[in-house]
């Protein structure tokens, strides 16, 4: 099968121009099929402020009402997708921006956990990923540009986690494509120690993610990137990859990040 | 040639969701190929409003510095467009939203007309459209649904008027396609007395359009809109109407708007 690439790339490097431009040259010089998942960032954290609208935090997660949905859609969906395609654009790859809602690409329902009311959250259905469009795209070297925002087809816009996005889409695509899954954002991978960069653990197991998560390695913020990448490789993707943004061609040689196998 | 139909929706529809749910669902009913142009509405001059960026206007014309660009890009690209995908979804027509840089759809330059500098405001280059690539979706039943938002390919997004984004669109397919433009709006057509819905006119030819001119009812806000429809017309455009959103199954029948020969 042929080799795709789906890499997903975190807010704090969406944050800094400078870093975001380098790191789209490096995914615009990817000469195979490949699709781009973006998170969100400070931007619309900043513009909810200046527009006076309070996050609402339950357990620690944020919750997602309707000026909030509002607000991700305009920023995610619109400013940083249209951006990011733009300067893709500019690099002569021929990106396109897409949410979930656009040709039905992802479908969601609204997380229903009972107790808690987390508001326009999404969870994407089993088989919800429309992978034949992204077929279609991919085979006219169109490359997609995937905001984290769904639908549930019946007109409504869901706030979805960017990186279980990214695992969702990966997984659909491994019936195609010998998939490589990359999780790109401001470190080497996962640290042994975490201020030191170069401390970026290589490969990281089943087993040996369990004693991570008990030396506290493998923190609360990794914890469901880590927990995707094994549902991710159980779903069929070939490899799934931990990095720095900026190091993206090294990743996609072997040459860096740390891979979960 | 296959019929197929270039729509442009006005912002004073867009600002009613109640009368906006209606039209969409009229255009969903359309049975042949068919795109949407959007533009924008009241709630970007709000947004703009509550974030106190100011409106800078030259000769009466809005000029857009980097903000309002911004703002364009998170309302036309990112709120309204997706909010009109998603109820199109819902509606079993299968949209999909894109601005002027997504799969390279639009390139424009940035206006210069030497004394007034109207910022980031760009005017489609010729054969900027990329036709081919509407045809891929067309072909596919995907439904484009496009923002008023192109781009220079250096990575610029740029603003750009949706009634010449609606008049350039149809002008490339008509190659491919017999294509009738239609402008919807909230009026019923060219009235002959301006407060009587009742008085719209069937037709206007090149030379009662000059008549109309001078008797002052193609007022100001026409005049680009009907000069626009003789441009398409001459471009191979087969039909282009003016007339109201709400009867746009009316005006494809043949039965409502001024229709442009």
């Amino acid at each position: 099968m042929e080799k795709m690439f789906v890499v997903k790339i975190g807010g704090n490097i969406i944050d800094k121009e400078e870093d975001l431009v380098t790191f789209l040259k490096l995914f615009a010089d990817i000469q195979q099929p490949k699709i781009l998942i973006h998170g969100g960032g400070k931007l619309a954290t900043d513009l909810a402020a200046d527009l006076g609208i309070e996050q609402k935090l339950i357990d620690g997660r944020r919750v997602t009402d309707e000026a909030t949905l509002k607000l991700i859609t305009m920023v995610y969906g619109g400013f940083i997708n249209k951006n990011i395609v733009a300067k893709l654009q500019s690099f002569n790859c021929d990106a396109i921006g897409l949410s979930g809602a656009d040709a039905n690409l992802m479908s969601a329902e609204k997380r229903n956990t009972g107790t808690i009311d987390f508001g326009f959250v999404g969870d994407i259905k089993k088989d919800g990923v429309n992978s034949c469009f992204l077929k279609l795209l991919l085979n006219n070297k169109s490359i997609p540009v995937i905001a984290p925002i769904t639908h549930n087809n019946e007109g409504q816009l869901l706030n979805t986690n960017a990186d279980t996005i990214a695992f969702e889409i990966a997984g659909s695509l491994s019936a195609h494509f010998d998939v490589h899954l990359i999780y790109c954002f401001n470190k080497k991978g996962i640290l042994r120690s975490g201020d030191n960069e170069n401390s970026a653990i290589r490969t990281i197991t089943k087993a040996s993610a369990e004693n991570l998560k008990d030396e506290k390695i493998i923190n609360e913020g990794m914890i469901p990137k880590i927990d995707n990448a094994f549902k991710a490789l159980a779903s069929g993707v070939k490899k799934v990859t931990l990095g720095h943004a900026l190091e993206l061609d090294k990743i996609i040689e072997g040459f860096a990040g740390t891979s979960i196998e």
